[in-house]
């Protein structure tokens, strides 16, 4: 079965997720405009910080699938589980953009941190999947490259996993964390890639 | 004509009406949030059930096409039908997710197992159109294969026309029967999917 | 300049654009939804009609660009125009759902009729650019075909325009219209298809 | 690594934030149709212009992508950022609608000023990257092309600075002058295109 078909579908689920984040930026309207585009600034935040986690997670997948030869349908379901996922975080998203700066934080800081932590372990059961016994791993793969992406993604569901609980101490650092962890994706790819360039 | 192009505007259908699901799953503003994330739990059910019936309805799509060599245009116009159901799904999810605990479940549950009934004929007319004296499908196709897929759709609507009449008695009952379906696809998938990999 | 990324570009508002017609159909929350989903009867024909129509334009824009061999930048520009139009397509669809039972149908109807003749008129415009001299026509390409498919896009806007003025004295009638020119269109695409296929 | 899945997640999120801009047209309920209609002429204007100017973007980074070879890690990263603004570009729309007749029309135009200024600016990022020391280009491209895209990209930051600086005396100035750009892009890439195609 080729693998194109579940690339063209998880690029657009990821596409359509990561365009639908900008309608949880909204002001209301009756209000004087300008101090209403400073009082939403979390919903920026919240914006950058699940854009550029969605942009890593496409990245990662897109590094993944350049592994695979060929996918089976155990792989393809796994994959359908993973998207709807991935699919659903706009929902939390809009959560921390309306309630982090209210009373309602811990809530909307623990709906994020377990979303994006089943995001990563689902993530690693992808790749356990595909990598298992090479079992859909290309055959000129390289075996270091193989094992490298497996060791990379493992700590991914612990730290998630630690911000999560943060938030039930402090809503407010965990939603820190969660744009740190963004951050430390996006230089650490960045610093893989100036390398790979080389 | 090439069959490419219908599965890049299919992909884009499925992986759209899928990431809309997320629209349906909202809290009501200005109620404390923990309880109200705990009350939406059937808006999380339905988002669930659909995304997971989506994603199975994908991975048969993407089978058949497989098994196709070209399309012509009745065919072309039968499958903008079938993804015009397909594309209609997040509307009864939306009436499960905000009816199925009122005192409206029956017409809710009606209206989604109406669409999905509707859903699994339309994807067998595709099926039969294609394959009725093997008109679409390529010359290295494997006859059991072939007929073998004409089988396993052929219970498809079906059993959700009986989930849909359930509605009339229990709806509740019958959003459980649609989740079961859903449930059932992705193991027979799974298994499947193993099977071949294999 | 390959074709293949407008191909892309394309397909996505095609099937963006036919998704988010679902958005339109909705029911008004705190009513009995039995009855309510009987009084939203025109958003059902208003989102079958409009997704249809989308589909058979695709499918003609895929015809179009099957016959084309490469792409230039006004083409490109040309295409970008036409897409702005196909985009705008799910407001009037909102209108006529809305409105077309109410004393405001005349407004509703016409806004409808004058984005469909714009899209027939950009859509010929297109094609014309493309033909003229076989500018970007492939050298492959049948020299019947490429004229029968100019002769058979010039109708499109005046069928439109006429159906728009009926909404001046009817618009119930002119809504009438606009679903007979979907199902005209589909038909004559089945008719000529099955003819291809033999 | 192939540039082929970044082109298909760009083409998705370019192909859904110019289609969600449709959301920002929309009447007031309970009001006469027809008035209403004419009443929202803003959101229709703005509606033109962001499209257009997506599509001319989209167009440019069709231009880029075609003179690139290969991709790595911080090209990847580099458009995730570009995208994410070019997906934010939907909320200064809907400001622009809502706002520029009404007294907070300063804040709405320098809202779209600012990120129109940033995605140029990232676009001009993307460009310098890929072609420093022609680092991801590919052999074969002519090395005039290559230094001519970018002398033509190294005014548009400054341009949307001007306009937004502009909207700071008269906001509807500014507007005026967004569309003009756009107008401009427009008429550009068409004369370019004719160019070519000869």
């Amino acid at each position: 079965m080729p693998k194109s078909r579940l690339e063209a579908f998880a690029d657009g689920i990821f596409a359509i997720a990561a365009t639908l984040l900008i309608l949880n930026v909204a002001v209301a309207e009756g209000q004087p405009l300008g101090p209403e585009l400073v009082r939403i600034w979390p919903s920026y935040a919240a914006y950058a910080v699940s854009f550029v986690t969605l942009g890593v997670i496409w990245i990662n997948h897109h590094l993944v699938m350049h592994q695979v030869s060929h996918v089976d349908r155990l792989f393809l379901v796994l994959n359908v589980l993973f998207l709807a996922v991935i699919a659903f975080i706009p929902f939390p998203t809009r959560l921390l953009s309306l309630y982090i700066t209210t009373g309602d934080a811990k809530a909307a800081a623990l709906g994020y941190g377990i979303t994006l932590t089943l995001t990563a372990v689902m993530f690693n059961a992808i790749w356990r999947y595909a990598a298992w016994g090479r079992r859909l791993i290309r055959q000129d793969a390289d075996p270091k490259v193989v094992s490298g992406i497996g060791r990379s993604y493992l700590p991914g569901p612990i730290i998630y996993f630690v911000a999560t609980v943060v938030a039930l101490v402090s809503p407010q650092l965990s939603a820190v964390l969660y744009g740190l962890i963004a951050l430390f994706y996006v230089l650490e790819s960045s610093v893989f890639g100036r390398a790979e360039a080389r």
